[in-house]
Formats: C-alpha cells, structure tokens, sequence
C-alpha cells in the first residue's frame, strides 16, 4: 500500500480556497484516487469544538499563546485521529489551511515569534509537512470584498486589511523560501482560470 | 507596591484541595493579605471554556497532545489576562492546580514526556513558577472514595485506580525533588489537623 499524498491549500479571506479544493478533489477522484477533504482548525468532533472556541467573538481578549496552543491543539487531533489513518490507509488528503496558516496568521499576522511557532511545529507533526501547498495568492481587498458578500464576520474577519496583508506577505514569502513545496496560483484571475491551473497541478502530482 | 506570592494547591482527586484553598483563604485574609482564589484549568471564561471541553466525557478518544495542548492554552489565558495582573498589584493568587499537575496527570498519568511538557512549561511561563506547592497527599483509595460521594465522575475521575497511583507517585517524587517549593501535607488525617497544618504553612509564607 502506497501512502497518499497530503495537500493542503493556503491563503487568505475569500480568495476560493472551498472552490478550488473541490476542483482538485473532482479531478483526483476522476483519475481514481480515493480522497479525504478536511478542514484547519476541525476535522473530527473535537478539533471543530475547539475551532468554535477559536473563532467566535467574545469581550475577553485573547492572549496571542492562548491562540497558537488552540490551534495546535485541533491539529494534534486532528492529525493523529484522522490525517495520519487517511494517510496510511493510502487516500490523500486535501486539507483547507494548514500549519503554514500558523505561520502566516499567528506570526505574520499576530507577532508570534516563528521560533514559538516551530516548536509546538515539531511537538505535533514530528518530521510530517504536507507534500504541497497550493497557495492561491489575490490582493487582500478582492479577498475581503468577496468575504465580505458571504457571511457575517468571524473573530478573524474583523480584524483589520493590515493584519491580512502582513499574512499575505508571509505566505509569499514562505513560497519564495520553499518553492518545491509551495504552488502560488494567482487567484485574482477569472475563475475558470483558477480552476483550470489547480486541477493541472494536482495532475502533476499523480506522477 | 510588592509583588505577591503564587501559592498552589495539588493533590489527586477528593484530598479536599477546595477545603484547604479556603483555609488558606481566610488564614491570609486574617493578615490583612488581599487574596485572589482561583483554579485550573479555567479561571477566565475562555478558559473555562477550554476546561469543559477538557473535562466533557466523549466518543472521540482524545489523543495526549491534544489534552496537553489543551491544558496550556487554557493556561496562557489565565496567567496572562488574571494571576500575572494579581500578582503585580499585590494579591496573593491561591490556585487549585497548576503545571505541577500536568507533570502529574498528563505526564505520570498518561505517559507524556516530560521534556514535551517543559517545552510548553517555558513557552507560557518563561521563567514563572509558583512561590509554594502544597501538596495534599492522601492514599489513591481514600481520595477515590471522597471524589465518588460528591458527583457523577467527570473524563479524569472514569479513570482506574492505577492512573491515580502514577499520578500520586509523581507528585510525590516531584515534592523530593524540589524540597523548597513543595510542601507536602498528610491529608488522610482528620480535617482539622489538616486545616491547622496548612494554616501554620502560609502563616510562615508571611515571614
């Protein structure tokens, strides 16, 4: 049994990354691959109570830690209970946002120190990243604009178009710095375009 | 303005921690002390939150990292936004339980590392430690038997008899360890020598 490739897909508010883990799932499964699509922070029963915890605005304020460990929390759930079988049993897994997201939000977005980032990285993961990332890369206020039309805010949604550009930032930057793993797919384009890209990357990765 | 002391209390289920939190309570009071009581985890509402979620009986088996991860999260929250601001204006925080029993429930009770442990331990704390541990000690048996008469057992309390004896045993080895810090006090005896005993302890902590 071959173990299944770990994709995750990466960016900030509103750029499509539900739309475009639906293309990449159709165009696996059509080539016969069994595919498990999940979600960061959730993923299993306990990991979403913990992402309700996260995201629902509240009058206390939220130590930045307190934040990071949450998330860390969901992932070690829902890594050791759902990704890693998945893995193992030999399905890929497509998952929407990652610890890259921690990276860019909490670090970039935040201020966490990455040091404090990298260890609870290792604590959780071990050596394990995703095979690749595709991160769908659109100015911070397309994003907005079209997050803005969905729904009401959550806790993160009301922060401020900085604090998404500083986590656009650093999620180009984390591509610069590891181009074999990162995928950027310039999501500002029409949406057919986006599609057409993600479902030729994911071919390429069936080897 | 000085500093105040952080006091905590531990001990495995039913050595009556709440009983002697209020002894200490109301011996520091006595003094003129002006005392904040407080419990882990929990002790703000995000972080009580994180407890129920903690302490909620479920299907889904909870992997140890999560559960740890848990513990801290809820932790950075209560230092940071409760004991830190009580402790610089010149209260004396009293708290049922602490990191002492994560090395204890988390670490003797359900095998985790210890270094995982320190690791996170100095993320959230950096060089933060409680001024005094007192240590309620009590056979697993008479504890089990006290926590039984009192409610319906939350996740902890389902566990068996030998989870219980790790946990003892490690506070006990942690009070050899670190002879200054720990104070451990027989709490199998009648109540009011126990009482009497922790009140002549924070007495002294009055110097």
């Amino acid at each position: 049994m071959t173990r299944g490739q770990f994709i995750t897909f990466e960016g900030t508010e509103g750029v499509g990354k539900s739309t475009q883990l639906e293309t990449a799932r159709s165009t696996l499964e059509a080539a016969g691959v069994d595919v498990v699509v999940t979600r960061e922070p959730g993923g299993t029963p306990m990991a979403e109570a913990i992402r309700e915890l996260l995201l629902a605005p509240r009058d206390e304020s939220v130590h930045s830690l307190t934040e990071l460990l949450l998330m860390f929390a969901a992932r070690a759930q829902h890594l050791h209970q759902r990704i890693l079988p998945a893995l193992e049993r030999g399905s890929w897994v497509l998952c929407d946002r990652f610890t890259d997201a921690t990276y860019a939000y909490q670090g970039g977005g935040r201020g966490v120190p990455a040091g404090h980032i990298a260890v609870l990285e290792q604590l959780v993961q071990g050596d394990l990243r995703p095979d690749h990332v595709i991160l769908l890369d659109a100015p911070v206020d397309v994003g907005m604009a079209r997050a803005r039309d969905r729904s009401e805010p959550d806790r993160f949604e009301q922060e401020k178009a900085a604090f998404f550009q500083r986590i656009r930032d650093c999620y180009r930057q984390r591509a610069k710095d590891q181009p074999l793993r990162y995928h950027v797919v310039d999501a500002a384009r029409p949406l057919d375009e986006v599609s057409g890209q993600v479902a030729s990357l994911v071919r390429s990765f069936l080897g």
